[in-house]
């Protein structure tokens, strides 16, 4: 099943909004197949897996990471082929979600008189899918809000001078969670001051040609014509907050869409629900301090990733969220540390909000 | 001498001022005999490791992590006991810097017939004593500078709410790097919203009853007879700027001393002087972010370990370190991070500031 996780891995950035999953086929104690889901609506991971092992699937062990499936979508279900190959027994990390399964995929596989086991590895199994899981479950995308700050939490000089703060290593780790995401989620703000890309640019990351959907926040339709995202691969959608004129913006390229207004800006919410119909299981925030701040303070953050600067930047500068509302201790967001490793000369830590008492 | 390494840091609490020093003597491919030096005055590593090997020293090879000293302090020279013990071969990690010593233990040594090898595992045997190196080479002392900290590098509410920001266990560890040091510095601004101890009040530590020097940095002298500190076990240095009257602050337990005035506050350089003329060593400083400004500013700082809290503590709050002058991305501190590890739920980072080029 470890071996099962790893192939799903490499479904990471082309897979979505599919799950990765990742298949194993053993037989006599040797692995005679393995298989894992790339691309949307090609093969999935078993049916790879059992073009792998061919006739040695018949009597064979699958580890699965995910619930085999048991719905005709854009390939058949894979578990009919399972069964169709005389597979014997079937190990599945966890049960899926999606209600087109929910156990269907199991069920079918102990009927046709396979041995079935669930649970083998579940924890390892969910975390290879935050986002599809959430999505199904909660019909909402996993939100990760990457910040980048020196030691002592600054972003830029007080009096806007500002640089890349992180390392090259630490950016192009970005382009990794980027490659990831459905979609990545930025302010207009941002936009007005550093007119980022937002793409995956990377030699090294396979996406298939995906571009993760680029989402500018802007209530007021402030989105200059001249942003160099509209130029770029992939789509860019304007959120803005009630009936404004779309026409001009959607003449330069970018697709705009109304949302209800909130605390004076657009219903993340509502933004968050929508990409979730859309199919987008992983966001990635990369915003200024006050989005950033907002959404800590709605709870709307799943996942905060830190890449930390080895600099004393002192007090003449910027703060990495802007709260103005948290005037007390108490107001403070508590943090579960998942992960700290260094990234080139930087430190990148991973961390969940801690769950509310 | 890894192992020789180990036993020289079990004087880390009690050796200072003298440096901490480890010694195996090895006979016939068996360790016979091993020695570190635990309290100033009492007998070197060298000189219980002979005293535990007895007979077996003869012929022995003496592995010591520091030149063995020539002088006669308050032991005889170790060197003459190794001498007279019969050993060898002495491997020595490091010469000692020390003007009595510095190669007149190695030439007695080698001037006896005895083998003498030097430069094994010697950075590691430098970073057993970064205080007393600094100290008789530099005539100051190495200043470690403690900062507490959530994530985004807050410390306290704006409005000047606070409590402890770092768990049970980081305070456990800051007691450690108390009782490690010859002096405690803090400004009288953190004496008077904190009245702080600055004493090592830990039952796991043995610091045969050393108490490190409080050192209140106080131009104006403004310290309060009723400062918790002047109570407590221990000698309180209050240093003030100019010729102010000291009687009243004396009559209540402080040793009082005039220093010159610096950017309105007390000669730091002059303090850190005294400091070594009084065989400090290490000096942790504990203090607001006005004088960890101060000293990060003016390249005071040796090293900074860092405690950070799993929080985000938002925009309305007070700043790590006070930096008025830093107003360009090139004022700021690059560091280099030597130890990155987990107390606590709590991350404690050591670094130091990196040459300028």
């Amino acid at each position: 099943m470890a071996r099962a996780l790893r192939l799903a891995e490499r479904g990471r950035y082309t897979a979505h909004p599919n799950p990765v999953v990742g298949c194993v086929l053993v037989n006599d104690g040797a692995v005679v197949g393995e298989g894992w889901h790339r691309v949307t609506g090609e093969a999935h991971a078993e049916v790879n897996a059992l073009q792998a092992a061919g006739i040695k699937s018949r009597g064979a062990t699958a580890y699965v990471t995910l619930e085999p499936c048991s719905h005709h979508g854009k390939t058949p279900p894979c578990a009919e082929a399972l069964i169709a190959a005389g597979i014997e027994r079937v190990i599945v990390a966890m049960q899926d979600p999606h209600q087109a399964v929910a156990g269907g995929g199991l069920r079918l596989l102990t009927e046709a008189g396979i041995t079935v086991q669930t649970g083998l590895m579940q924890s390892d199994a969910a975390a290879l899918n935050p986002g599809f899981l959430k999505r199904v479950t909660a019909q909402r995308p996993f939100v990760r809000l990457k910040l980048a700050t020196s030691l002592d939490g600054a972003t830029a000089m007080a009096n806007g001078e500002s640089q890349w703060i992180t390392g090259l290593e630490a950016r192009a780790d970005v382009h990794r969670l980027r490659a990831r995401s459905g979609a990545i989620m930025t302010g207009i703000g941002t936009v007005l001051s550093d007119d980022p890309s937002l793409t995956v640019r990377a030699k090294d990351i396979e996406t298939n040609g995906l571009q993760p959907l680029r989402v500018v926040l802007d209530s007021k339709l402030r989105m200059p014509l001249a942003a160099g995202m509209l130029t770029l691969p992939g789509t860019t959608l304007v959120c803005c907050a009630g009936d404004l004129d779309k026409s001009r913006l959607e003449a330069a390229n970018a697709e705009v869409m109304s949302f209800s207004a909130d605390e004076g800006g657009v219903s993340v919410d509502e933004v968050l629900q929508e990409l979730a119909t859309r199919g987008v299981n992983e966001v990635l925030v990369e915003a200024g301090a006050r989005l950033a701040g907002h959404l800590l303070d709605n709870d709307q953050v799943d996942e905060l990733v830190i890449y930390q600067a080895p600099h004393i930047m002192g007090s003449q500068t910027k703060r990495l969220v802007d709260t103005p509302s948290w005037t007390s201790l108490a107001d403070r967001k508590s943090l579960n540390i998942t992960d700290v490793r260094r990234i080139g000369s930087d430190t990148r830590i991973t961390a969940t909000p801690s769950q509310k008492n």
